[in-house]
């Protein structure tokens, strides 16, 4: 094994149609943090006015978490909206990743405005390899993801769904475990 | 869609060879402590010498964490001590189970002690249908889930490796990030 210590920030993309794509981000998230690094979450789609766990741990932990989203897509009235909200938290994002703020960045729930269009991969990839900090890693979460993405990415885990009970067995989401 | 509440502890299982298992039974837990739960972790396989991000970020939060590992497997000089301590492990887990002081608890790399037959599958689900309290959830994560384990969850999900740094590039795990 190698053992040189290479210092690089990875992009991580955590996708796929089952649970723990934004989970997984929020426990990369609280072990950073347990290091003492600062971080911060920009979410894409989810409402504004959710409130989930994490975003109360968020809170009470001082994690920055900016969200932009008026809620998934298959609620949304106004499809225009929602691009257009996509885009400002496209804006958010990139004023966070050159901030140097930051050791670690979750953009949440990312994927779904590459996949619908509102942001061209192309674009947002170039702007990525030109600007990213080199140390900074970031963490993209969601389904669909582009497969040029893909190909950018560093570390890209699919999370498969096996089981699901809610699909199966009537059971509602949790509290505290689902959202 | 129903909206009838059930309050249902899951048993939801993370498995597969990518990354996230564990993470996003942390991302869990840091959910479920952002609304007020209490939460445990019970740790297999890992060294209780580690000194991992998640580890100092429980610390922080108040989160018990209980290791019981000899540091994995493939590392391990005594086979029969790390199968012992699996055992330890696995009544210091049935411990908090049965104890009703936490709403999720975390059994972290626990199918390994299954998969290596330290643990008899069977039996350990016996006594889970029969100890577990209902309205506990309970996440199990590790590679190599056996199928009756996987017949007893209510979700599971598979982390897939799609691409992985270390091993293409060269990269080394990164603190804060990858333990």
């Amino acid at each position: 094994m190698n053992n040189t210590k290479v210092t690089k920030g990875l992009v991580i993309v955590n996708t796929g149609n089952g649970k723990g794509k934004s989970t997984s981000a929020f426990g990369i998230l609280l072990r950073a943090w347990g290091r003492g690094l600062r971080v911060c979450v920009v979410q894409f789609i989810k409402a504004e006015t959710g409130q989930w766990g994490e975003v109360k741990a968020a809170r009470k932990l001082g994690i920055g978490w900016f969200t932009t989203g008026d809620g998934f897509t298959w609620t949304s009235k106004d499809m225009d909206e929602t691009a257009a909200r996509a885009l400002a938290g496209w804006e958010t994002a990139k004023e966070k990743i050159v901030s140097r703020k930051y050791a670690v960045i979750v953009l949440d729930e990312f994927t779904y405005a590459l996949h619908f269009g509102w942001l061209e991969t192309s674009q947002v990839i170039d702007w990525l390899k030109a600007n990213k900090p080199e140390d900074l890693h970031l963490v993209i979460t969601g389904r669909d993801a582009p497969q040029a993405l893909i190909e950018y990415a560093d570390l890209v885990t699919e999370m498969r769904e096996i089981k699901h009970p809610f699909a199966m067995q009537g059971i509602q989401g949790q509290p505290g475990i689902e959202f």
